[in-house]
Order: C-alpha cells, then structure tokens, then sequence
C-alpha cells in the first residue's frame, strides 16, 4: 500500500509551491509534477486550483499553531510572544523567502476568488480572536491598560505581524519582525507590570 | 502628434493591470492589450516585464504623494494623519480592491526579483525614513514620548499599515484601516498633548 495517495502528494505539493510561488505564479502543471502526479489525474481529485488552494491553506493554518495561544501555564503575554517567535524562527528557516501564506493568497486572490476571501477572513478573524482572548486575559490580570480595547489591538496586531513578514521578505532579514515585537509590547505594556 | 507615445500607453496600462492582477496575475499581452499596442511592439520598449513592473512602480509611489508628509505647516502628527486618510480614500475609492501596488509586488516579486527587491526596499525605506522626520520633529515638540524611537516606531508603521491595507482587500471595508490609526496614534500619543 502507497504510504499516501496520490491526493495527498498533490496537497502536499500544492502547499510547498503556492507558498514558494503565489497562486498566479504556479500552474496545476508544477504542482503535479512536483507531486509526481499525471497532469490528467488532478481533476479527478480537485474540481479547481482554487478548491486545491482552500485546502493547502488549511493545512498551512494547521502548521502554524495557533493553538499555542491557548496551550501551558505561562502568563497571556508571554504566551503571545512566544507564539510570534516561533512564527519568526519558522520565517527564518525560510530564509526570509515566502513570506505568510495567508498574506500571499490575500495579495493574490482577495479581489477575484470569494470563496478564497472568506476562508482568509475567517482564518485572520480566527487568529484575531485568540490573541484578543489573550489580551482580555491580561487585562483582567493587570498586565494591559483599561484603556486598550483587546479586540480592535488583536487584529491590529495581527495585521501588523502580515505587513512586518512581507518586509522580512524584502529586507532578507528578523529586523521588521523585531521592529513588530519591539512596538507591539510597547503598545502593550503601557505599564512595566510584567519581565518581558 | 499623438498626445501619448505608444510606450507612455504601455506604462498606463501596466500600471493599471500590475495594481488589478498583480505581476504575475497579467502576461504582457494582457498589458500591450489594455494600451492598444501591438504585442510585438512591447520588446522595442521594455527589454523584460520586470523592467515595465519597475516604472509601473516609480508612478505609483508618485502618485502615493509620500511628498505630502512634509508639505504645509500643520503640526507633525496632523500631517501624518492626513497623510494616512489621504491612502485610506484613495483605497475606498478602489473599493478596497487592488490594495497597495508595494505590497501586491512584495508578494509576488520578493524573492525572485532581485532589483524589484531592491526598488521596494527603497520606496519603504525612503517612505520611513519620511514618517521617522515627522515623528523626531513631534518628539522635539514633545508630542511624543522620548523613550519611543522615531526611527522603529516610523518603521513599524509603515509596515503595519501595508497590513492593514491586505486586511481591508478580504473585508472591503475601511475597518482595519480604522484599526490602524485608532493603534497607531495610540502608541504615539503616549501623553494626550494634542487635539488629533
């Protein structure tokens, strides 16, 4: 028995060369062949590249541990940084090269692909609405200001980390990653209440 | 005399087609086609499309009108605002479609491209460079605190308001717009010195 089928090379595939190449800039073609596959049998297992795209997306959500926020004892935002660092050291085995896969299908698709903008708006809401969990966590423990609105921060940050990893791809480099650390828990700790 | 040369109507029209599709969502036929020109004329203008993507930029960063951050003689952080809903306006008049051209490029163009890398790295650095002048001038003016970094603090913004711009493509709305200068002048106005 095949240890995957032949389906799954092609997700596999798909993620590794949307992510290194865009939507626009890979066709169904490099993705069976990097997947080994027959051009032919793509449509039998996906009714579009756009369908196929919606599930490396998935995957890539999956790989990128939101989950994190929500996992151990530390305190809310040392989790939330420790969630961002691991997202730069992920960048860094990169080398700086492909940016956010969330970003790049936003710069790609958000304007032609609905089904595509919904799942990137639910994915960014998703991932919003654990960094505000976090955040309310630490203002009910004294660590961020009365005066912040945890939700409208959440996605602000979140926004911000998707502009900082697109300059990380221009510059080749961790300084807009850490230029975001630096200037988020400022924004954060309007009061030196926690050792971060 | 025509009012236009056939190579200024291909610049038009990359212009356009770059900002809607992106690099690598137009061929150069979609472009000679949007200008009225005969496909093979294009190779007498352009040596290579990422040549044409390069002047579609420059006329892009001059009509982003960076110039405007250092015009007239509102107070530095008024002048930083009205620079911000200048771009906001501007997007809402695309109706949140096509989003920045400097971020749409980055995503597509970062990693192959190397003198696209270097011409967007520029543009950020100089568009900064330019936020950085007015945020030292508001610190000697004591409207921000002196413990920020002009120069991290202009960078990050920068950064974040290309997020920004992503995130207002997936939701067609100004609201992560919104999301930015409510954050962004929170973490300026440390002290409420000024009337913003």
């Amino acid at each position: 028995m095949a240890r995957a089928s032949l389906r799954e090379n092609i997700v596999d595939a798909a993620l590794e060369r949307f992510h290194a190449q865009g939507f626009n800039g890979c066709s169904v073609q490099d993705i069976t062949e990097a997947a080994g596959a027959p051009k032919g049998s793509f449509y039998n297992h996906f009714k579009t590249k756009e369908l196929l795209a919606l599930e490396a997306l998935a995957r890539y959500r999956d790989d990128s541990r939101m989950g994190m926020l929500f996992e151990g004892d530390k305190p809310p935002l040392k989790r939330l940084r420790a969630h961002f660092e691991f997202l730069a050291a992920r960048l860094k085995g990169w080398n700086f090269e492909r940016g956010c896969m969330i970003g790049n299908f936003a710069a790609d698709m958000a304007d032609d692909y609905p089904v595509m903008r919904e799942a990137l708006n639910e994915t960014l809401a998703r991932w919003s609405g654990a960094v505000g969990s976090l955040l309310r966590q630490a203002q009910a423990e004294g660590q961020l200001a009365q005066d912040r609105d945890p939700e409208v921060l959440a996605r602000f940050l979140v926004n911000s980390w998707q502009g900082a990893v697109t300059r990380s791809r221009l510059t080749k480099s961790r300084a807009p990653l850490d230029d975001f650390l630096t200037c988020a828990f400022d924004l954060i700790l309007v009061r030196p209440l926690i050792d971060a």
